[in-house]
């Protein structure tokens, strides 16, 4: 386990040909090879497909947090996370997903967290 | 599945006790309980834990995306996530797993996923 800073990207990406984002199986390699690439370490991996030709949801839970991606073949958009704690390099698993689903259009959000120190944050 | 369009929560927990983050069962119990709070189907779950004493890491997978939690006990501090499309209340899910944690503060982003059109994002 790192320690609890990191970086979260939440990556909306558009116009993604239909086909791409189908199989369960060629997703979870995608993100497994996605993982390795930012230097992160997996512990196991989630799929599942909500029918032929329907979207697919999964996680690749790592020791260093989670990627996750959702996706809607019928909008040709995909919903990935990438949250990675310690020296994991999130923008290179970001890199290789893009690579292969070759959005049209990408939206990302680069997020801290867990960064603050208990002082720094008002109880609410 | 549901609409693309989604509210994503990323809250980070501060200042909880210890012993409310590192048994895995009862973190996954937790989360199925917030989703069903939230109105949310859940498809399955799956956590692990780093060992006895320390943190765990999870992820509830639902039909309408996924709610996940990293936990770091040395710290009191837990990063939960929770990503709805469609007519789930993920609000309402974050309530249940702050009564149970009872952190002494709590950072929360909420963030829109899916909602613009293709064409309002610029290719990148």
């Amino acid at each position: 386990m790192h320690q609890p800073a990191g970086v979260h990207l939440l990556a909306d990406l558009y116009g993604i040909a239909k086909e791409k984002l189908t199989q369960a199986t060629v997703i979870e390699t995608l993100l497994r090879q996605s993982a390795t690439a930012a230097g992160a370490h997996i512990l196991n991996s989630h799929f599942h497909s909500f029918g032929s030709g329907q979207g697919i949801t999964g996680v690749v839970m790592l020791a260093e947090s989670h990627i996750s991606i959702h996706t809607w073949p019928e909008f040709g958009f995909a919903a990935a996370d990438i949250f990675m704690c310690g020296q994991a390099q999130p923008l290179r698993a970001l890199e290789v997903i893009r690579q292969a689903l070759q959005p049209t259009s990408c939206q990302v959000q680069n997020i801290e967290r867990g960064s603050v120190t208990h002082s720094d944050v008002a109880a609410t």
